[in-house]
């Protein structure tokens, strides 16, 4: 038949897709509840195209998770998620082998299979937290457990902000959304969104500028560590922050520019919101045999 | 025959080996000096094995270098071999192909040959400079020339101190033996060398122990960073550095611990000064097809 499902799980809005050799032929997108109502959204999408049974099911999810046991972890983002064991519910209302990962792993692969395809490359979520998916020599980089491309958290100011891990001064507590907008409670003491932020300082307020050249500085730096480290063809970034890539994006190539020995090629994901989609449909052809359900 | 060669061409010393079946057979050290030297040692082990030509050599030097064309370029540790065509020189002197790749990346071929083993690794060498070589799944990570793990040029500090690569604040400028004596010059006034200010500060001297401390926590940094993005099973380190690591390697870990969200697993090399040399007879196994000659 060669249907195949993806599906991301983000913070607030769940996407999934049908595709039928690579092409995505159907999708919907909705708030994020539960794992029933993926499975009616996979069931609905089916139904309409007259299938029953799709050959995989690749979803992508924030970590941390569990890829050996096919499960969501205590996950800050999703909290009803925690514990629910995504594989094995899905295998069993399909009869199709599912696969899970990270969610920011998931979007590399769908950069690697639709995007600028390059065979090196970083991918970076800048949204409300930093993550990150590596592929070097045309595969996936997993680590030992699948959590390899936490670029979020490598520490960039042994002293600086605590991060939500728990540690201080991660590339994610001084870029992210949720960095930005703590610095400007803490800084402007006002509540104010990272979009909100990024307008003001491009309207010229001085505080919000501070904060966001601060948050555009760090980035920088963590691009220049990654091609230092990597020899990447590419940098590719995705997340809800490079909506503001015409205004953000000169100060953080800027930065990148100075901390690396030869220019970062940076370009923005041809795929946009959808590239965890995409990417989540490929998973099942990326996913790495030692982390097979034991 | 199953005669293999490796050459590790350092910045004072040169190393060759002779293997039979991953097996060291026989080996040479002397001071650096130019090819004509190589070929001579060569042939002399080769000889007393009553041998002619081996099935491969695999050479490691300091970057920078040309690894399609084959060629040491402009390098700052070995100015007289500049622009030398080892591959071309070598494969006319021996009638075998010859593969030629950065110190670095030779000594982590080594540990995933002939060393610790794993498969998802990090190798770091900590001496006059700070190299790197990355191995995941098994595999080299080589980047698109080759040039892929330059951990000691991912910047720490923006501000921070001069790099002899042009930038400021790269971990090698603020760990490496260099970097070490170079603050010693600047903070202590007193010609020292790396070793010289380690043992000052085992003694107690206040300004050496200010300055080991920064080096320590910069590599712990650095190890934390490395640790966060591969998740790797363990991180290797060699160099002439880590001879005191009863003394450095508690401050190093600290840092390191502190600065990732789980403890890095790290582990001196078991193969000491042999490393490169070790992974210079493994390289043709591991040689990217992508940079090949043309």
């Amino acid at each position: 038949m060669g249907i195949t499902v993806g599906v991301d799980i983000g913070g607030t809005r769940t996407r999934v897709a049908l595709f039928r050799e690579g092409t995505l032929i159907a999708r919907e997108a909705f708030p994020t509840e539960g794992l029933p109502e993926v499975v009616a959204a996979i069931r609905k999408l089916l139904a309409a195209r007259g299938a029953e049974r799709p050959d995989t099911i690749g979803v992508g999810a924030p970590a941390p998770l569990d890829m050996r046991r096919g499960v969501i972890l205590n996950c800050p983002n999703l909290p009803h998620w925690s514990g629910v064991r995504v594989v094995e519910e899905l295998e069993r209302a399909f009869s199709c082998p599912v696969y899970l990962a990270n969610d920011a792993t998931c979007a590399a692969i769908g950069e690697l299979e639709y995007g600028h395809r390059a065979r090196d490359f970083v991918y970076i979520t800048w949204s409300t937290g930093i993550g990150g998916g590596i592929v070097a020599g045309g595969r996936v980089l997993w680590g030992k457990s699948g959590q390899a491309g936490e670029v979020g958290h490598m520490v960039l100011l042994p002293n600086g902000p605590h991060c939500r891990c728990g540690k201080r001064g991660c590339l994610e507590a001084l870029a992210s959304g949720t960095g930005i907008a703590r610095a400007a409670r803490e800084r402007l003491h006002r509540e104010l969104t990272a979009a909100q932020v990024v307008e003001l300082a491009r309207n010229g307020d001085p505080g919000a500028l501070s904060i966001v050249l601060q948050a555009c500085q760090a980035l920088g730096q963590g691009i220049a560590i990654l091609w230092e480290i990597f020899e990447p063809e590419i940098i590719v970034l995705g997340g809800g922050l490079t909506n503001s890539w015409d205004y953000l994006g000169p100060y953080v190539l800027e930065a990148a520019a100075r901390m690396a020995r030869s220019e970062p090629r940076v370009e923005l994901t041809p795929l946009g919101d959808d590239v965890g989609l995409y990417g989540a449909e490929a998973l099942p052809r990326h996913y790495p045999s030692g982390l097979l359900p034991t």
